[in-house]
């Protein structure tokens, strides 16, 4: 067995008050459930809780329902929010992309070699091209067409496929579509965007060139997850990549496919391993 | 009061088993100590268990008191090795050095803005080079030079210094002496050096000179443990620079200043927060 | 007409002596070839001189061949060593491979979105498990199957593939199996290697478990030159990752298989863009 | 003889022509002068030439004059400014600081021992706080307050100082003061500021605050050359930092000063190396 198989996660996350990491550790140790490892941070900013652990339950099932007997009513007078996740749960991901294939190549190798415990049940696009790509891996790829007339409808389907794949996470993999409000509001917390600078510099449209212009000499890209406000919503992570003169508007582009592709995937990464927690417009990412 | 301010540390280490986070966290709830962050490590190749949780004593001396009281019966119980630190806390560090400056001066200054909380009451060398340095700053500097002829007197000299002014750690800032193996036994586990490469690449002497020989790309440096074997102490933190065709052993030299000085600080600052547990021959250090 | 189209490349080596610039920049300025970006390096240790030269050729075909006119026998009075790249030069390469894909797959998608500009007539290996792979990108994938006693039959099989189809590069790309001496020479200075290690540290067998017994906290990779001495061939480029005590053996093979990948397409780039200059068993590499 | 001993530097820019890169190698050959490294970039968008050569004169001063004489015309007919910086020269720097030193300590280090070839005839502060750092290093400290209402006469003063000290360049190492239109303009293109941001995000005040107030995962600092927009001078380089959910803005500061002060040293290296060439608002900078 290897030193990481078989582990259970627990997350939680209540408002700051004493006694928060107790109800969870001891909860813990009366099930004989053994912690391998945990991470817990109190946000002064939020006055928010957030905790992870890696355990493995001793007696097995008895050991984790022993666990959620006791901890189930401890965390409701913490107002806890939690969640187990089991050892071999794959995330089921929906990724929606548009013509820049990158990121999605780099997510279906990992999901292939199965490096991210992720399945992915269907790819969304507003364009044909990258359906070989898909059809290759044996995933479903709708091409939903999209104008700003049928935006409303065309979000709509997106909306029923996500549902009807039972997607837990959607990933936007250079979807160059600005969500509207109504969509954003339900992906609220459960999608993550690539977007291809350093926010909150270079928002919008073109942030290679915008980049080009201003001479920068560093470039990166930025996986965050979608709210309401265009590129504002909260940070997961960041990559950066040094540039130089010799490298023009277009050389730029070429040169950010790898730091995009890295940086969603160590989001998704984070993610799919329930290691981020929401604190305000700020994340809590305990480190892999 | 600074989100940080007044936080104690406490950290504990012991045999793998049922229970060990409990027992900690139990004790810190039940005594009214308010945990900010925790981490815990349990190391499947040696079965050790390490923690460490900063904490605020909500009934001040009192949440203390009780702390000590319950905890220490219980940490008996499972072997645990302990130890609390308190928030102001600086840790008295004696500073090694021969002749090359840089990392004798990066820690200068970060001891006199206060980045790193320590005090330093003594330096000592074996050239008189950097007396004027120590001077500026008020600290004691003791010129004790060595040949092979000298060095068990010269070694108790600097042993009866380390103790004399009650140093808690010894830090060879390119102290640029073999210690004898009496001596390196003395300081195992507080002593820290730093080595002028990616350990364990490029032992011994003139570890850039080797470097350019070989034509790597990368150089770096390597903060450990002193122990028994040369240059083969448990790492804390390495740090790593690129470098091209251009850099000739002497520019790879002046090159590696910067990250010798940053991965020695890093080490020194990651030792003083008690971040670093030693597990066999390897660390466990908890991010900062 | 993009920045960086239309452009040839002139690279040249020589020994050291007055007038090695001047002889190529001399040319290229009389036959009205129009400099735009250019980088010469002479090296101390092995008093050779290597050039580099992007270039426009003003009056196209008739450019360059009075520049070849009046060039060549200047470069014969200096030992000049030199070669002229035409802008859509696709370099044709050879991917030799085991069971491990993902240096593989790197490759294959910059290939396939001409991120590259190479061709790959043809997919080698030890294994047929990577067939499907190739087969999807079209590429004709040659299982060679080896074993103690028929090594050298296996090889010629390679070197007359090789030959066939008129590779002009080799990239063993985690091709598991030693060369032997003959074959290494027939291949010396136009084939790449991935090793999993920051040469010349941990050569040889299970480099991550080997830098896990060390306690590293950074892992990396070296693309070398393959060349008679195993992992010691004139190293291209390196990368580098931190780690830490969560990455047991196996955790470490998986974090570093995107940084092999990555430090081996750099390697292959460099190449390709002639970019990169033996002297001696160094390599002289210009950044792109 | 080091192998960088006694290298003279050449640098030109010119507008884009054909035989910009001859008429330079052309004169250094026939006035026998080695050349032992070259970079020049032809910028398309500015469509300006730049080029620098570090070379050493076989014929010692014999050789330099008769590049300048043969040189001078040619240079002329090309529109080219040119400069000679000769083996031993140090550049003379003026530094002005407020009351942050973690830069003025770490440039004093770099200067005290010749790492970076500058001499500092004086540093101006806005503040008396950090006299005794310059005094302890030998160096004339002018403390001129600055108030709203005194500003012009101030910068007139700051302005005699640096030019009885003729200083050829003005580093503002943390100078927490905006200056004046007519100051800017002065200084244009001969003064570095570092900005405690990865520009153009978070300019102005507090960059810090604005970073954690975003959630951002990586803070980083930019030294640029002053012109009359604040914080939009032309960049030279760009340093980064990985931050996490544990650093709040105090502890960005902190964690910031490293690379403020790594990333204003390499500038003023750049600069005073004669690396660095300005096309339009945009840096063109060959590497060390």
């Amino acid at each position: 067995m290897g030193a990481k198989d078989n582990l259970w996660i627990l997350t939680a996350q209540c408002p700051s008050r004493l006694g928060t990491v107790d109800v969870v550790t001891r909860s813990l140790a009366e099930s004989e459930n053994y912690v391998v490892a945990m991470n817990s941070f109190d946000d002064k900013a939020t006055e928010s809780f957030s905790i992870r652990v890696e355990f493995r339950p001793l007696g097995g099932e008895t050991s984790l329902e022993k666990f959620r007997e006791l901890f189930e009513p401890r965390a409701e007078r913490f107002d806890m929010q939690w969640q187990l996740t089991e050892p071999n749960h794959r995330t089921r991901v929906a990724i929606m992309v548009s013509k820049y294939d990158h990121c999605l190549n780099d997510l279906l190798y990992r999901y292939r070699t199965g490096e991210l415990a992720i399945d992915i049940p269907l790819i969304i696009s507003n364009h044909p091209d990258l359906k070989p790509l898909a059809e290759w891996h044996g995933i479903p790829y709708f091409h939903l067409p999209i104008t700003p007339d049928t935006k409303p409808e065309q979000e709509e389907q997106v909306w029923q496929l996500i549902n009807e794949y039972r997607c837990e996470l959607v990933v936007l993999a250079r979807y160059m579509q600005v969500l509207s409000a109504a969509m954003a509001a339900r992906l609220d917390g459960w999608a993550i965007n690539i977007h291809h600078s350093l926010l909150p510099g270079f928002k919008g449209a073109k942030p290679y060139h915008q980049a080009w212009e201003k001479g920068v000499k560093l470039v990166g890209a930025t996986a965050h997850y979608v709210n309401n406000d265009l590129d504002e919503g909260p940070i997961i992570t960041q990559g950066v990549q040094a540039v130089d003169h010799n490298h023009y508007p277009e050389e730029l582009v070429a040169k950010g496919q790898d730091i995009e592709s890295h940086t969603l995937a160590n989001a998704v990464r984070y993610h799919i391993q329930k290691r981020v927690f929401l604190t305000g417009n700020r994340t809590v990412v305990f480190p892999d």
